[in-house]
């Protein structure tokens, strides 16, 4: 399968990159904003496709041609102001839903953050992220596209270790950014968890039986 | 009819109170943020009902008791952070919405803004406020309600002339605010302008006339 990481350039985002790369079992492309960051992963061996999530749905859609998987990862960041947090996270993801849409892309898995789905749980400066999250998985549900919404915990940089927990969490728990990756990368392999949004956090089953159960 | 004004003690909100009041023809029942905004409306024989749209789903719906028609004309406003425009203009108006749908209510009207449907119009500062309106919007069109959007161009303070132009306009041009909240009060007249969603602005027609052409 061809897959676009949209946000290749974060931190998850690099390190699906790198692990489909090595998987050599589909072929991966990259999402990125900048001409620089184009170089950076074509050095790499990778190839990479130019949009700005502040753009077109047209120029989103452009770097869409023949791709089967659509991976969104992409966030306006800590350091940005909350205008971005309307316009990437929110507005951004959307675009990218209907570029895939209008692609015929057959399969969207978003990468959103846990408690999003529930207003009672959102607080302090997260609230305005959390609700752009909350609407972006929202309008992605009222599409037509077949997706996966994983809602990981507060993301750690420790090593992955392989072992998580997903459906329907009540404890905002934690998980590193790297089981995060592998857990989408592996959730390729199961093309029948179709239109279904989980909470991700570490637990205590292997990826690939915790997938397996929602197959 | 009962109709409540959510966003009343805005300046288009408050001309509605107003004009209802006078019409005598429907019971318009004000829902506003503050204890004193009460006291107020009440001091002119308004009655108003207690609701902060940050606030829950639950506490918004609480306001909707016997009412059949909810007229959405809140807003952040131009002194307040991107933060509001994510929690007051877009998730405060989708509270509204839910709260709308489970109280039973038979019609939502809405003050959007001219453009807002159109990505490719907005522009610099007002970005994220049009990307707020328009998910609102979005989430209103895909709601199970009987609604009825306006999308005023620039709102004006000069006094209504009482002609507009509804409908699917190119241009954005202005209109009073005092001409918008007549337009919402004679709307209530025409129920049968069902799940539409139109530009407004001033023109030639008188509001009668062009509702009726909408209806």
């Amino acid at each position: 399968m061809n897959v676009l990481i949209v946000g290749a350039n974060g931190q998850i985002g690099k390190m699906v990159v790198e692990k489909l790369k090595k998987g050599k079992k589909h072929n991966v492309r990259a999402m990125v904003r900048k001409e620089e960051q184009v170089a950076d992963f074509k050095d790499k061996g990778i190839e990479a496709r130019l949009a700005d999530l502040e753009g077109s749905v047209d120029a989103i859609q452009a770097t869409m041609k023949e791709i089967d998987v659509v991976v969104f990862s992409a966030g306006s960041g800590g350091s940005t102001g909350y205008d971005k947090t309307i316009l990437i996270d929110l507005d951004g993801a959307v675009k990218t839903i209907e570029a895939a849409e209008r692609a015929g892309v057959k399969r969207f898995i978003m990468v959103s953050s846990i408690a999003s789905n529930h207003r009672e749980k959102w607080s302090g400066d997260m609230k305005p992220y959390m609700a752009a999250k909350y609407y972006a998985d929202q309008l992605l549900e009222k599409s037509g596209l077949n997706y996966l919404i994983l809602r990981p915990g507060m993301l750690e940089n420790e090593p992955g270790t392989g072992r998580i927990k997903v459906g329907i969490e009540t404890a905002i728990r934690s998980i590193p950014r790297e089981d995060v990756a592998s857990t989408i990368v592996s959730a390729l392999d199961y093309p029948t968890i179709s239109r279904q949004a989980v909470d991700l956090i570490s637990g205590d089953t292997s990826i690939e039986e915790a997938l397996t159960q929602l197959a």
